[in-house]
C-alpha cells in the first residue's frame, strides 16, 4: 500500500506537491545544466542534461546497488569500484546516453569523475558516476567536461528539484519522495520509466539523508528496503544495464532509533517505486498484486511477476477487459515451468475485492463481470486517443491519482506474502518504443 | 530454416498453395460443422465450428503431447487419459471456448466423447476431445451433441483443409504441411496465433500418416520433434492451457526406415511451428534466433527465448529499428538473472549478417545501421495502418512471404546450438487484446 494517497487535477498541483517535498537534507548541494552536442552514432545533434549531487563534506557512509544485467554499464563497473573507497564526495550523473559496451567507456566514466573532482577540489575515487539513455552509443566526453564548472557554478542548497527533473529521460515526470526521521529526514527522487524490471536495484534512484546513519547500518538497510520496494516492480519485464540505486548520509543530525529510520527508508523506497511504475512507458493501469499464503518468498513473488508481466492479462487490463482466464493462465503458465510441484486446489483469486476463482473453477456472472469492468475503469490514469499524426502518447504529465487495479491471489498452502507492482501494455507503450526511433 | 520459401501476392495464390498441400492420409475422415449457440456467462449470441477427425478404422498407433500450464483445460486432462486407451478413433473439435476450469468441464467432455462414439460407432474412451477459445466459460453441451450428426454426416476423405480452416479462432489463415515419406504420407495441421509460448506442446496440431508406424516408434519420435519445433516459438511469452498435439498413423502404408520418417515428422513440425508464428497475433515481423557454440542446448535455447520475448526490442523490431542495445540488454537481463557464471566475453552477434558486437563492445557505424534498418524493411510482413476505427488490423490474411528477421548469436564457450523463432510486439497485437474485448 502506497503510504500516501494523492490525487492531483492538474500539473500545477503536482508540481506544487512535489515542491512541498523537495527541501534537500542538510549537508547537500545540487546543481544542473544543459547543452547540445553531436553524437558520433547518429547524424543529428542532441541535447544533455549533467546533474551534480554535491556533500557539503565527504562522508563515510553511502550505500549503493546496481543492476544485475550481465551487461553493466561502465558507470556500474566503476561503482562497484567506489563501494571499497572510504568516502563519497558527489555523484555525476548524464542522461541521453548510458555508457553500455561503448568502446573504452570506463576510460571516459573515469575521465568525468576527474574533471568533477577538479571542480569540487575532491579525489577522482570520491565521485560516483552514472549514465542514463541510449545503449551503445559514446559519451561525448569533452563537451561534458566543458559543461561541468557550469553545473558547478550552479549548486545550491535549497531544492533537489533541479536533479528531479535533470535526470529524466521518457519520464512524464520527476519523482521526489521524502520521509521525517527525528529531527532529519530522508528525500529520493527516482528516474525510469521504460526498460523497469530491476535485479536488485531500479534505474537511477538517489536517497539523501542528514540522520547520522553510519556505513555499517546503512549498507543491509538498503539492501533490504530495494528488495521490497524496487525489485518487486515490473513496467515491461526488461532490466536495465544501467540500474544504480544511491543512498548518501551527511551526518548532520544525530540520531539512534534504526528501527525508525528503517522505516522511513522502506516508506520512501516503496513510494518511490509506485511513482516509477505510475510513470512508466505508456501505463494506463497500475497493478497491485498481493499474494497470500504462498510456500515461499520466492514462490509469492513470482506469481506476482508472472502475473504483472502476461502481456495478454496486461493488454486486457488496457482495454478495462476482465479477462480472468488470461490472470489463471499466466499464474498456471509460472507453475507449470518453475514449480510444477505446487498444489494449487486451494487457490483463491480476487479482483478489485471481488472473488473470481476457487476450489478450481471460475466463480463468475453477468453482475461481476460488470463489477468488474467498473474496478478497472476506475483505476484508468487518462483515456487512450492517437495524435492527429496516429502516435498514441499520454495526454497528461501528471499522476492524476494513485488508485490501483488490485489483485489478490490466496494461494492457501503457506504463510509467505508478497507485494508486485506492474502496469498494463497499451499503444501507447508501442508508440514510445516502435513509433519513435530512439 | 525453413525447408521452403513460399512468397504469395494474393490470397487466392496461398489458398491454392494450401490445397496442394491438403490431400488426406489414406485411412482418414474429416467433417465440419457450423451453429449458433447463447454462451452462460456472455449477453450475446456466439458461433462455433465442430471439427471430426475419424479414422477409417480405430488405431493402436497415436501419440499426443499436451500443455505443462498448471491449470490445464479439461480435454487436456481427459486427453492424458487417453494415452492408456488401446486404440483412438477419433478427434471431436470446438473453437470458441477451451473449457478451462469452468465447473463440470471433464464431465462435460466426457459427454462430447460419448456422443461422438454414438455417431461413429466407437466407444467413448477411442475419442480424444479437444477445445480451444475463451477461457473460463462454460461449453455448450446439449448444442454440441445436437450439432454432432451433421459433422459426422459431412464426414469426406479427400482433403483435410475444411478442418484447417474449422479449428481456427483469431488465426488469419489456415496452416497445412505435408511431407512425401515413401509411398506415403505426413500431413498435419495447426490452430494457434496468440497465448503461444508452448511448454511441450502448442495450441492445437493434428498431424495425420498413412504409414505404418508402431506406437512405440511415434511417441518417443513426436516428443523429439516437437521439443525441436513448437517449443522452440514464442509469439507473446504467454502458455495456453490448452496447447495439444496429436499424431494418429492410419497404418495403411507399410514403412520400416524410421529416420526417414522422423525426418519427414521435423520438418512437417518445423514448417508448422513457423507457420503458427508468422500467423501470431499482430506479428509484423518473424524473428529467428540461432545461438551457436553455447555452454548448453538450455542456455542457447533461453537466450534465444530471452530475445524473442524481450518487449522493447520486439517494439524496436515493429518499428523497422535496428536498436542492437535493447538485444544485448536482453542477452545480458538473462544471464545476469539465471546464468550469472557464464563468461560472455567472446560473444559475437550479428543481425542480417552484419556484425553488431564484438569483444565486449558494439560495432556500429551509420552505414551498417541503413544496411539494419533495410534488413528489418525487407522482413516486414505488411505496413501498420489503424482502420478508420482506430483499430489496428492486419491489412492480409495470407503470408506474403517467408523472410525473417535473422539473428546470430555466437555465445563462444561450448558447442550447443538452438533456433527459436518469434514476432515483433506490435499496435496489431495490442489492439487485438485489448480494443476489442473477447
Amino acid at each position: 500500500m502506497p503510504s500516501t494517497n494523492l490525487t492531483f487535477a492538474q500539473r500545477d498541483e503536482h508540481r506544487a506537491w512535489l515542491a512541498s517535498q523537495a527541501a534537500l537534507p542538510a549537508g547537500f548541494r545540487v546543481g544542473v545544466t544543459r547543452f547540445d552536442f553531436m553524437p558520433v552514432e547518429a547524424p543529428k545533434p542532441a541535447k544533455m542534461t549533467l546533474t551534480l549531487l554535491a556533500l557539503e563534506r565527504p562522508t563515510t557512509a553511502f550505500a549503493a546497488m546496481f543492476t544485475r544485467n550481465a551487461f553493466p554499464g561502465a558507470p556500474v563497473i566503476v561503482g562497484r569500484k567506489r563501494l571499497a573507497e572510504p568516502a563519497l564526495g558527489a555523484v555525476i550523473i548524464n542522461n541521453k546516453i548510458s555508457n553500455v559496451c561503448a568502446p573504452g567507456g570506463v576510460e571516459t566514466a573515469e575521465r568525468i569523475c576527474v574533471a568533477t573532482a577538479q571542480a569540487l577540489g575532491l579525489t577522482p575515487t570520491q565521485v560516483l558516476p552514472c549514465s542514463t539513455g541510449v545503449i551503445g552509443w559514446s559519451l561525448p566526453a569533452d563537451a561534458m567536461i566543458a559543461a561541468l564548472p557550469r553545473a558547478a557554478a550552479a549548486l545550491t542548497s535549497e531544492s533537489i528539484m533541479p536533479a528531479a527533473e535533470g535526470i529524466v529521460t521518457t519520464d512524464l515526470y520527476p519523482k521526489i519522495r521524502r520521509a521525517a526521521v527525528g529531527a532529519g529526514s530522508i528525500v529520493a527522487i527516482a528516474k525510469g520509466a521504460g526498460m523497469i524490471e530491476p535485479n536488485m536495484a531500479t534505474m537511477l534512484v538517489y536517497i539523501l539523508t542528514d540522520i547520522a546513519v553510519p556505513r555499517a547500518e546503512l549498507r543491509p538497510m538498503l539492501a533490504r528496503a530495494v528488495d521490497a520496494s524496487f525489485n518487486a516492480i515490473s513496467v515491461d519485464s526488461d532490466t536495465s544495464t544501467s540500474d544504480t540505486v544511491v543512498a548518501l548520509a551527511s551526518g548532520r543530525v544525530p540520531f539512534g532509533d534504526w528501527g525508525t529510520f528503517e522505516r522511513g527508508l522502506h516508506q520512501v523506497c516503496r513510494d518511490l517505486a509506485e511513482d516509477v511504475v505510475r510513470n512508466g512507458e505508456g501505463v494506463r493501469h497500475v497493478i497491485r498484486v498481493t499474494v497470500k499464503n504462498a510456500a515461499s518468498l520466492g514462490l509469492a513473488r513470482a506469481l506476482g511477476k508472472a502475473i504483472v508481466n502476461g502481456p495478454l492479462f496486461k493488454c486486457a487490463v488496457a482495454g478495462n477487459d476482465p479477462n480472468v482466464g488470461r490472470l489463471i493462465q499466466a499464474i498456471g503458465k509460472y507453475v507449470g515451468a518453475h514449480a510444477p510441484g505446487i498444489d494449487l486446489s486451494h487457490l483463491r483469486a480476487s479482483l478489485g475485492g471481488i472473488e473470481i476463482f476457487a476450489r478450481g473453477v471460475f466463480q463468475l456472472d453477468p453482475a461481476k463481470e460488470a463489477a468488474l469492468v467498473a474496478h478497472l475503469k476506475g483505476a484508468e490514469l487518462y483515456q487512450s486517443k492517437p495524435g492527429p499524426d496516429g502516435v498514441f502518447a499520454p495526454p497528461v504529465d501528471f499522476p492524476p491519482h494513485e488508485r490501483a487495479v488490485e489483485l489478490e491471489i490466496d494461494v492457501g498452502n503457506g504463510a509467505a506474502s508478497a507485494s508486485v507492482l506492474g502496469g498494463d501494455l497499451t499503444h501507447e507503450y508501442v508508440s514510445e518504443n516502435a513509433d519513435y526511433r530512439s
